[in-house]
Order: structure tokens, then sequence, then C-alpha cells
């Protein structure tokens, strides 16, 4: 993995730790619960992708660096509980930073294995999502992005411009940094501005 | 993949995929949200038994018809919703046909990939039963499989229709169709006639 | 694998497939829904370890008597759900024991497919602490392994004393009873004592 893939993915391990401790930490868990849940969280998209990719064993379980950076995520979130709850919607805004990294260099990484554009573009996208599936089902909660405004479709978004960039020859460290930032405007545009997408109504 | 295999492969993820775009509109889910939800009761079953099988990637992740016929699915069951509803029990009913067609193609699957056929049988019923639990948890409900009556047992049957059959040297294409109306059978009697099978009384 | 860990393997399947068939039972499963949670409680940290080794198709699949003693357990869990209740906290009982065993078979296991001690170590755990999860979350509760007293630290303790004690030098067969002993002991006192880890105050 190039150097600079991988420093955007351990910043979305960061940010999708967070999400997760800050989360565990309302759910009442311990520490070393609160642990596990911000692993989860930070690896679960990428693990997903590796195994679809066969890239076994998954390089978040293989190499060290996530699972000392999510620890630091996990640990921060149980120890400033109250500092990070200051922040605005913290697990909204790290999961939107985190969503933003993952679905590019999860379609990146599937670009380099070898995968037609397609299967990139959804695999960048479950790279993305993956995370906040994983920590809303431990969590026992409908996961937010089948509920929440632009967010899998944010997802979406930011893994096109990689991939479609890429087919048409474009340089991939702008795409990468483009195709995360889409992502994050996306989702903000979504939380402050009520950005959606149209709902059915059942008529039950 | 032959092309019967394939063709009801097709079928049974249209059917998986509306009967997730039924429940994610029920759940008030936003259109991407009902898009999700469909490809992830379509393809969860194949992709976890792909997996099983080290067939990376997962036929549903690198091939494009997979994706655009729960796309279909799943924007039928968003703006036609209240006409899928006047159908009676939409989401049984093509739950059951999924599950009978998933469960006789991937039990095919798994003996073409050289499963011993108690695995072939196992892999045929998680193939059938595994995107309705994916569904089920991702709408935050204990998955009908394990309190449905003559659910996974109904896929069990039909897997074990295609397995025992292929051992016994008989041609596939009946095997194929003959299990999978032995599923569908089943579960519309156990929905319509309440066969099913004993529940336990716990203590408490 | 060597036959004294495929012993305590299926001993761990045992336990874990009890643990699944008492909480069926508990939430009115019928037969074949509690011999799947069973099942599932059993073999899905053994699958998630073996699809992140690349060791495909998982034994739990491919070899049947990991589908043969599930089962039994599962008959013993539905036709003598008031004898297991009487024993005191069985599904923790039953849980301690599969966590032990699974922790330190699975970190055997994956040193022997040539991981590095981290990655042991938490693949390790991650045998143990998988089927509790799947099993909570088909049962539609918070996995205990978040919010339980010196779970997952459990686990992870009975990984390290096998992946340490290897580095060292030392014989298999003591580190892995050592380990599992090491695991069910911490459990159990979690449970009898309330040795326990720290919780976070959230502020909501």
């Amino acid at each position: 993995m190039h150097p600079f893939v991988f420093a955007l993915d351990l910043l979305g391990t960061f940010a999708f730790a967070l999400s997760g401790a800050t989360l565990g930490v309302r759910k009442h868990f311990d520490l070393f619960g609160v642990l596990v849940i911000s692993f989860a969280a930070a690896v679960s998209g990428g693990i997903a992708r590796d195994l679809m990719l066969g890239a076994t064993p998954p390089v978040a379980v293989a190499s060290w660096p996530y699972l000392a950076v999510s620890c630091m995520a996990g640990l921060i979130g149980f120890y400033n509980g109250p500092t990070v709850e200051r922040l605005r919607n913290p697990v909204q805004l790290f999961d939107a930073i985190g969503l933003g990294l993952f679905a590019v260099t999860g379609a990146s990484k599937a670009l380099a294995w070898g995968l037609e554009p397609v299967g990139a573009v959804l695999l960048g996208m479950f790279t993305g999502i993956g995370g906040g599936i994983a920590r809303d089902i431990i969590a026992n909660r409908i996961p937010v992005v089948f509920q929440a405004d632009l967010y899998a479709v944010a997802a979406l978004a930011g893994a096109v411009v990689v991939v479609g960039g890429r087919s048409l020859g474009l340089p991939p460290g702008p795409l990468l940094v483009g195709g995360a930032a889409l992502v994050i405007f996306l989702r903000l545009m979504a939380l402050r501005r009520g950005w959606q997408l149209p709902v059915a109504r059942p008529r039950d």
C-alpha cells in the first residue's frame, strides 16, 4: 500500500474508532468493551473488503498499527468522554471523516487488486459503511447508514470519484483527497442543512 | 456457472431484494437505504458462501447483474410499495422464493467447488438463509429463520434434494427445480396451514 | 490439527452450542431454530478465524464432527431445558468454558498458519468471542462481551499465554490447558466475585 493511502487509512481508523468509543461509553460498556467496539468500528469495513478480495490475513489483523491507533482512540474516548461529547455530535463528525477516508482507500485497494470498476466502487462504499454497521449492530440499534440522509450514497460518491478518475488516468493523490472531501461535505450538509433523499410512505 | 443456475440465482436475487425493499420501506428507510438493504438481503448469503469456498471476489460483487437486478427490485419496492403490500404477506412470499432458489444454487455451487456432501448441504442451506438473516439484523429484529415454522429446515430439504440427487447421478436441472419447489411448498404450507416443528417451553 | 487441539476444539464447540441452545429455548425458538443458533454460537468464531487465515473452506463447514457435536448439544438443550436451567447460570458457565477453549485453540491455529504474535493473539481472542457475539446478535441483545466483566480481556489473556509461551519455546499442551483454565477462572471470578474493569460515566 502506498504510504499516503496508508496514512489516510490510519486516520480513518482513528476517526471510526473514536465514534465507536463514544457510542460504547454512552452504552456503559466497560474499558475493554469500549476498546473492542472501537476496534470493530474501525476495522470491520476493511476486514470485509480484504476477505472479499481474498487478501488474507486482513491487513487490520496482520499489521499492528491499526490495533495501536484504534486502542489509542478507544482510550481517549473512554477517559475523555466529556471533552469529546462537548463537540457537536462527535459520533457523527468522526463517523463522517472515517466514512470518507475509508471509501476512497477501499476503492483504491480494490482497483489495485484488479477488480472491475463496478466491483471497486461497491467495495469502496462497503469499506466505508461496514464499520458503522458493525458498530451499530453491536450497540443494538438500526445502523445509521440505512436511515441517515446521504450516508451510503455519500460513500458511493467518494468511491466513484476515485474509480472514475483513475479510469480517466488522473493522478491518485488528488482523487483520494477530493473523494474523501466530497463524502465529508455531503454528510455535513445532510446533518447541518437537512439535505436528504426521498423516504417512501408505507401503508401500515 | 451454468446459464440455467445463473438464471435461477438472479431470480432468487430479485425475490430476496424485493423482500428487503418491502421491509426497508416499512422501516422508513430513505431511497438509498432501501437499495442497500435490498442488496444486503439479496447477496449476503451468496457472499458468505463464496467466502467460505475461497471463491474471491464473490460473484455478487465482481459481477454487475446481481447489483442491477437488486437495484431494480429495490426501486420497484420503493416506488410501488402500496402495490407490493397489497399482495398477501409479500415479504414472506418473496422470501420463500428466494430461499428455495438460493438453497439449490448454493448447494450446486458448493458441489462444483469440491465440497463433501455434508458441507455442500450446509453451504446450500446457509446461502438460502443468510440473506434473510442479514436483512432482519439490519432491521433490528430477531431473524425470521429462528422462529418461523419450517424455515431453515425447508432450505435444508432443498439442499439435500440437490446433493443427494447428484450423488445418485441424477441430472441437475430437475433436481434444482424440484428442490426449490419443495422449499417453497414447505414454507407456504407452514405459513398457510400452520405446519410447524415443536417449540420447547422454557422455565422462566 | 493436532488431535489434542482437535479434542479441545470439539469440547469448546459443545459448550458454546449448549449456551446457544439454552438461549434459543428461552427465546421460544422452534427445534430447528435451536439447532441453528447452537451451531452459530459454536462455529461463528472459528469460521471468522478461518476466513481471516484464508483457510477455506472453514473446518467447521468442511468437517462433519463440528456439526454433529453442535447438533447433539442443541438436542440436549432443547429436550432437557429444565435440567440445564437448574444449573446456576448455565449460559454463562458453558459460555466461559467455550471462551477459554476457543481462545487457546484459535491462537494456536493462527500461529500454525504463520501469523505474527499480535495477529495470533487477536485471532485467538476473536475465535473466543465470535460465537457469543453471533449468538447474542441473533437473539437481538447487546452481546455480553461488551458489557460483561472480564470477558474479552479474559480471552485475550488466554491467547497471550499460548502465544507468549510458544515464543518462549514452551511445550504446547500445558500452554493450551493453562491458558484455557486462566480464561475460565477469570470469567468465574468476574461472575461470582464481581471482578470488573472500570466503566466510564457518560454525560447523557
